[in-house]
């Protein structure tokens, strides 16, 4: 496996405010990994809501199960996160686990098991020895502390090579709330969503069932819009929390997802969750470069994202970005074989402001020698205009290098 | 782009004997490679019947557009195909060169233009030089003999490393016919179909609909059932020709599809579609191990497939196979983003005989040995029963290698 860091990785991180009500402990648990953290607890005063939206996968893990039994109640004390072991495909013992987990967090924090969350990420089929977690978590509840988001951030990485953080402050009302996230994920990534848990919480006094809606719409053009193998996780788990603390300091309680006050806190969150996904995408296993891809022109928005997504999921299309080929050849393949309406003699193609081609072939004033000077570069956009209608979809990803199948080829031996 | 030759190549191939009614010719016409032939003319007694399938890309290339237009009328002369230069997203200048190669190749058999069929394969968005192909076309009509067939293979290969035929003898009534089949691909190879061009030709008198029958339902179990990258082509092509010259040896003219004659030749012409299509995945770019899939117990047939094919095109499964790891998490993941009935406490997975999984967990017989050693092989039997039905369904593909980065790297530049 490779160690060494993505040449896309942010070249520094931003200082993570605290989040009043919430508080962060790490551990070295030895689930798998040896000599670095691999547990952590995030602990919530009482009355913090939550909200959450996971993979769509037919055979999701244990820890996702779990989670979506809980959510219901839209309140959260405590969340714990393990990397190594993913919990997935392990049957009863599966469910065993997190059923011990789940009792020995509430424990800890002295709370209903409905208010525990969890994740796990890792190797897939392995039984997750749930007494190397459970012996942690009282001590982690105990040393747990305001600061430390990029300690968290850390604990839970698996073959990702930087930590990811976002942080936000925003009005809500004249009051200042802050918005924290992390992220993890680098393969397995796709729509919906990756092997990729991503964990937001905010001061901010909002109720559980208005954070769920800003979460569930907030992912459609950030987390699921990013794809690195095309590849959807058992495991995927993005959640969002609300601690209220902000309340006291004059910020108001919102009730209603409608409420005009929460304007500039859905724009801040939708940053944070596009920041947070890019980040993931940048650290896209064996990454080199981002590719932006954004289809115009399309017949709908709908039609233009699934046009977008199978230009970002061709092996061809990203091996031609890793090569530094502008070769758009591939770009007319993958938009026909997205199967959605398209014009051959219509179509015109952009690499940066480069048109390389319009109505239907080559276009005559196109420079190769531009063309390949762009190629060098860390971002590459990609445009397509369909020249249909007026749908337009924005996705990214990243080029597919060798180092992506050296990786993935060794993983799990 | 490498030049060594597949370790899945067939280790001889077979005698290629001759189809009465069909003549074979190639040439170096220098379209993009040198010092090799990339044109092929197969010419046809009058009589010929023809069937094609073309790629569902909605950007499909100019010949492919030329063939279906000539296809309602179900006679063929000549077969014209290329490498070196698809002629696809050429526009209005392909459209030209499709005219022009088609009337010059109608006089030189002095036959009607809709009895000309034409193929290209090879680089996409370029001009093809319509001249560079006619000038050789009376020349090639007049030195086309009966043998040749693995000449022709060979004419058509782009990054192929090996030329592709197949050939079989069968009875109709109480004659023996024969039907030889060429193909090429290995990379853009998915359904439907894959930058694959195949030709297959036979002495049987069969109608043309009857003909269009045989091929459109031989390719759901054959070319439509292989993948190497999930790719589909602009330029997919597969033709069937019957000369119907075995009609004077006393074979029955065959003009309704439900002949009970037909049933050893259907049998026959399937297995040269599913030979060509396994010869094409075994020369699947990079590939070093061929990987049968098969999904038992799905709700349908559909279902099996799908399930199938997104287990086939997993990146993270076909890296897996690459590094001989039986990793079945990730094929678990795959069955869970199918988006296919499945119910993960009853999947059951298998390596060759070796059942790795079953009832939702890791099978606690299942020696990790044995598993290893099983991976060592060149072809790999992957099996999944879904435990909830009764559909079935079998695809290949290979595995995904730094060799496969690499020639798609560099391929273009």
């Amino acid at each position: 496996m490779s160690s060494a860091v993505s040449p896309l990785a942010p070249k520094k991180y931003p200082s993570m405010p605290e989040i009043d009500g919430v508080r962060i402990a790490t551990a070295e648990a030895g689930v798998k990994y040896k000599g670095r953290t691999d547990l952590l607890a995030m602990v919530f005063d009482e009355g913090t809501t939550a909200a959450g939206v996971f993979t769509r996968s037919k055979c999701p893990s244990a820890p996702v199960d779990f989670c979506r039994s809980n959510l219901p109640e839209g309140k959260a004390r405590i969340l714990v996160v393990n990397s190594g072991n993913a919990n997935a495909f392990t049957g009863k013992k599966g469910r065993v686990t997190t059923a011990t987990v789940g009792a020995a967090a509430a424990k800890a924090v002295e709370a209903p098991e409905s208010s525990v969350f969890m994740a796990s990420t890792g190797v897939i089929g392995e039984p997750l020895p749930a007494d190397r977690i459970c012996e942690h978590l009282a001590g982690l509840v105990q040393k747990a502390r305001p600061e430390g988001w990029l300690d968290a951030a850390r604990a839970i990485m698996t073959t990702d090579t930087y930590p990811k953080v976002v942080t936000a402050t925003v009005k809500l009302g004249d009051t200042d709330v802050t918005i924290n996230g992390i992220a993890k994920g680098a393969g397995m990534i796709a729509p919906d969503m990756a092997t990729m848990l991503s964990f937001v919480a905010t001061d901010a006094p909002i109720a559980a069932p208005v954070l769920q809606e800003l979460l569930s719409k907030g992912t459609g053009k950030t987390f699921n819009a990013v794809t690195v193998d095309s590849d959807t996780s058992t495991s995927d788990t993005l959640m969002l929390f609300a601690t209220g603390a902000a309340e006291k300091r004059g910020a108001p309680r919102i009730t209603d997802a409608k409420d005009p006050r929460l304007a500039g806190f859905r724009r801040a969150l939708n940053r944070i969750l596009k920041g947070l996904a890019l980040q993931v995408v940048r650290d896209g296993e064996g990454a080199r470069k981002e590719i932006e891809i954004t289809v115009t022109g399309a017949k709908s928005a709908r039609s233009a994202k699934k046009i977008a997504l199978s230009i970002a999921n061709s092996p061809l299309v990203k091996t031609a970005v890793a090569g530094e080929d502008a070769n758009w050849g591939r770009i007319v393949m993958a938009v026909g074989k997205a199967g959605e309406p398209a014009e051959r003699d219509l179509l015109a193609i952009w690499f940066g402001k480069i048109r390389v081609a319009h109505q239907g072939e080559r276009d005559p004033d196109y420079s190769e020698d531009a063309t390949s000077t762009y190629m060098k570069r860390d971002e590459i956009a990609i445009r397509v205009d369909i020249g249909i209608g007026r749908g337009k979809a924005t996705v990214w990803t990243c080029d597919l290098t060798k180092e992506y199948v050296a990786i993935n080829g060794d993983y799990r031996s």
